[in-house]
């Protein structure tokens, strides 16, 4: 059983690592000032949250529990644990609204002291929140606390051990505490690799991407995070869950399919189980181009149908290419961009070869340039940047962000006209609207838009009038209202229309069975 | 929308089509004789069910739902419903024991009709069983009926339609009804496969093969069942759900993942919409040597943990060898045969080759011994004639049944031995237990026994001691109760340990939620 020591919080008005911010590049200012014009929009400073409502003798209680230097209520951690980093939330918090701080935040060391903390809030109706990374886009943070007697939240920054290593079953048993490069870091003493990257990999926990059904930058060829876990112990306030017998059984329906995604509405998982693989001895990204983002994902779905995935594909459409490629220098350039794919392989020398090879011939064959590696390179060296220069563009009065969905190849098309139609409608003239695929599908993929547009006086309505009109357009397509960042409250009204009236009722039913008093993330996931 | 012809019905008291009943082969005769002696237990000619329990006012509004074609209550059709193919099921029926008939058999056509006969038993409290290819070996077809007007069995035999294909998606939405052959017969149709085959193929549905997380011969290339499915319709007394919004999200609980292996006891699927390949233009299955049974499961996860999985790949233990091996002419042989293992290999003639090239050199390095393709030839031949030979076996008193589990691989050999162990302590000397692994996984595998013993008095209590003491093994050893023949009520008691009292309470909720009345195959998966 081995642990290591938390990274850096995060600010609690921005993304990532303090130490990293940085102002707006000079090579994209000309570029913003262009499109956008550069308004001066700073974060208001000094912002305090509310007074903690937590009563002294409810607060003893857990000090009791956990010991007093876990129960902590003071403003800068509290403001730190509120709400989650979606440009709505940054909005808030840019704002100096810190309404949705929790009245304490509690610090459990492993799974008796969640049984215990959750004891205490359901004999005391306190609202639990689990925390991990604080990563979360979609409001899964800011629960509902109407009714309750207050709001905690339950930080798991102190479960971060790799409790069981098998290297015979190669899997690893980890603690939802633990962020994407603790838990690599832990793996690589071992040899071994996770291989989830998501965007927020740097800041994202085990527990989060466990809760939330997260998707990585390479699941072409490590899969989903979901599909990766073996095993999981979660807590509950009806009692404790250990699930896990075998890779895969016909022991009646999966019930770890119905943690992974449960948002912590249904319990707090103490720990998952997950395979593992033998760390990659070669590692190697490159660049194609295609005429169309057609003719691009056609490709993509010729190689996953022919079960010839790289490690890591994904797949621009021409105005995030454009964007990608824009620098001062090649702008007004004669050629036509087209669509930059980037294809990333991982493994040992001989299969990092022989998939290269293979796939190389099919993308030839199919009508793709060869870049070579420089696109790759420059697509690595960022991958984890775009959530730090979303703050430097809030700063200057420029709307930035993301959603996603998914869907079945045949339905793409459709689904990426109409979703960029509602989203060109909705913010209007000037607005940039960018698509890529990241996350493919013998059957389907994801679609990932990110939007720019000038802020106005209410932008974090101007947002949501344009994210109204994209997940109507999802839900009207037919497609998911979420490949990989979850419900939280944000998605609420479209789920409950994808899983339908008896899909929302047997939620329910499982919520009242695992939580009947509800403290358990109340307005979160369930609609 | 195309649709095809019911296929052959079995006999109630024997597996399969009763124009391929066949005596035992001359060639095993001498072997079976010398091993068990010959007994001579003929299955009673002549039984009939109990006559039908449910009053004429209550059929009548069954016929007016369904037309009075669709409601039979002769004996004939009802003894065909009567439990699976177990070979207690099998003992029960040879002695005339047909206590289990259903009291009607009804034959919806689509959605609206079993919603219909659905809302029709909730109203009347009729317990209703959903039958598709009556293979099941769990006791997933005996229903309690005590607190009920009655039971029926809901045979999904006229629900056989091909309802959408997509040829760009690679999907197509299937009916329950169908046979394995029939739905791989439409699909061959669009040049397309679904690639799953269990033991059961030629008589198993794809409605039981969803409610049941059936796992294939081909396991290793197509994935199991469960794998396949990307979205489903079912049909509850609370209304009806509509899943699969995409390949995979992060929308919450994965609930296709609830409904499948909930072995009616949730809903009737209605509908599965899966996966599917193009058909293999080449089909290919060799066998190799090993000189035990571990060191040939360390070559299969090797193969699974490199990603170089063939299609098919099983793996028989020295008994198993030498049985499946045994011939008059090779008793006595000085060559020690080892363990053997079954490779097959489909797709494109590209596709396959370079597989197998990489498979070989592999399974060579490791200390394999290639065996040709005629060992790959035999086993394609007999592949689904096992339940046809039990028959031929229990004829003579023969006591032959199989029980399955599967655990990650650090743990194979201890739950070989301890399973091994227990079964043959409990049946005693004279007995033989047989053994192979034919469903791997990067992180473990299955392992699936057959037992032949020599029949006793009781034989169906001489087996239940034996399969009881086996099940204990398994789930000492932390494995699985079952890998791909689900819980029905033979497994109740262990299944209930292996997701233990949270993961029970949550199934008990889901169910009262879903079918309040508990009409739905009472007494079936749940605890």
């Amino acid at each position: 059983m081995t642990s290591v020591e938390p990274t850096a919080e995060m600010h609690p008005q921005r993304w990532g690592d303090p130490a990293l911010a940085a102002e707006l590049p000079e090579s994209a200012r000309g570029l913003v000032e262009l499109a956008f014009g550069l308004q001066d929009r700073p974060a208001v400073a000094g912002a305090v949250p509310p007074a903690s409502a937590l009563p002294e003798p409810l607060l003893d209680e857990l000090r009791d529990l956990l010991g007093a230097e876990h129960v902590l209520t003071d403003d800068a951690t509290r403001a730190l644990r509120t709400r989650g980093k979606s440009t709505p939330d940054l909005l808030r918090a840019r704002a100096g609204d810190l309404a949705d701080a929790p009245d304490a935040v509690v610090r459990p060391m492993g799974h008796a002291d969640v049984v215990a903390v959750l004891a205490w809030a359901d004999a005391n109706r306190v609202a639990v929140v689990p925390f991990g990374g604080g990563t979360c886009v979609t409001g899964g943070l800011a629960a509902r606390r109407d009714g309750f007697a207050g709001l905690v939240s339950l930080d798991l920054v102190r479960m971060k051990c790799l409790l069981a290593v098998d290297d015979v079953s190669m899997t690893a048993t980890l603690e939802p505490g633990l962020r994407g490069p603790e838990a690599e870091a832990l793996l690589a003493e071992h040899g071994m690799v996770l291989g989830h990257y998501p965007q927020s990999f740097e800041h994202a926990s085990i527990g989060g991407f466990a809760a939330t059904r997260s998707s990585g930058q390479s699941s072409a060829g490590y899969g989903r995070f979901d599909a990766m876990v073996v095993g999981l112990t979660a807590a509950t306030p009806t009692g404790s869950l250990d699930l896990g017998s075998a890779p895969a059984n016909a022991a009646g329906p999966d019930l770890r399919q119905l943690l992974l995604g449960s948002e912590g509405a249904f319990g707090v998982i103490t720990s998952v189980t997950v395979r593992v693989r033998r760390a990659p001895a070669v590692t190697t990204y490159e660049g194609w181009r295609w005429p169309s983002f057609d003719a691009g994902a056609d490709a993509m779905r010729t190689l996953a149908q022919d079960g010839l995935l790289p490690t890591v594909i994904r797949l621009s459409d021409e105005s995030e290419t454009a964007i990608n490629l824009a620098d001062p220098s090649s702008i007004g350039g004669a050629e036509d961009p087209g669509c930059l794919m980037v294809t990333g392989y991982e493994g040992t020398a001989s299969q990092v070869d022989s998939r290269r090879a293979a796939v190389t011939a099919v993308l030839t064959d199919l009508g793709g340039t060869p870049l070579g590696t420089e696109p790759g390179k420059k697509w690595v060296q960022g991958r984890f940047h775009a959530p730090y220069l979303r703050d430097s563009l809030l700063d200057h009065g420029v709307l930035v962000e993301t959603l996603e969905t998914a869907t079945f190849w045949s339905n793409r098309p459709r689904l990426y006209a109409d979703v960029k139609a509602a989203l060109q409608s909705s913010l209007g003239e000037g607005s940039l609207v960018l698509c890529h695929v990241s996350h493919v599908y013998e059957t389907g993929c994801s679609l990932y838009f990110t939007v720019a547009a000038r802020q106005v006086e209410d932008p974090i309505a101007q947002w949501q009038v344009a994210k109204a009109a994209a997940s109507d357009a999802m839900i009207a397509a037919g497609a998911t209202i979420t490949h990989h960042h979850a419900v939280g409250t944000d998605h609420k009204p479209w789920f409950a229309q994808e899983i339908g009236e008896v899909g929302v009722r047997i939620l329910r039913a499982v919520k009242a069975e695992l939580d009947p008093s509800g403290i358990l993330n109340p307005g979160v996931l369930l609609p």
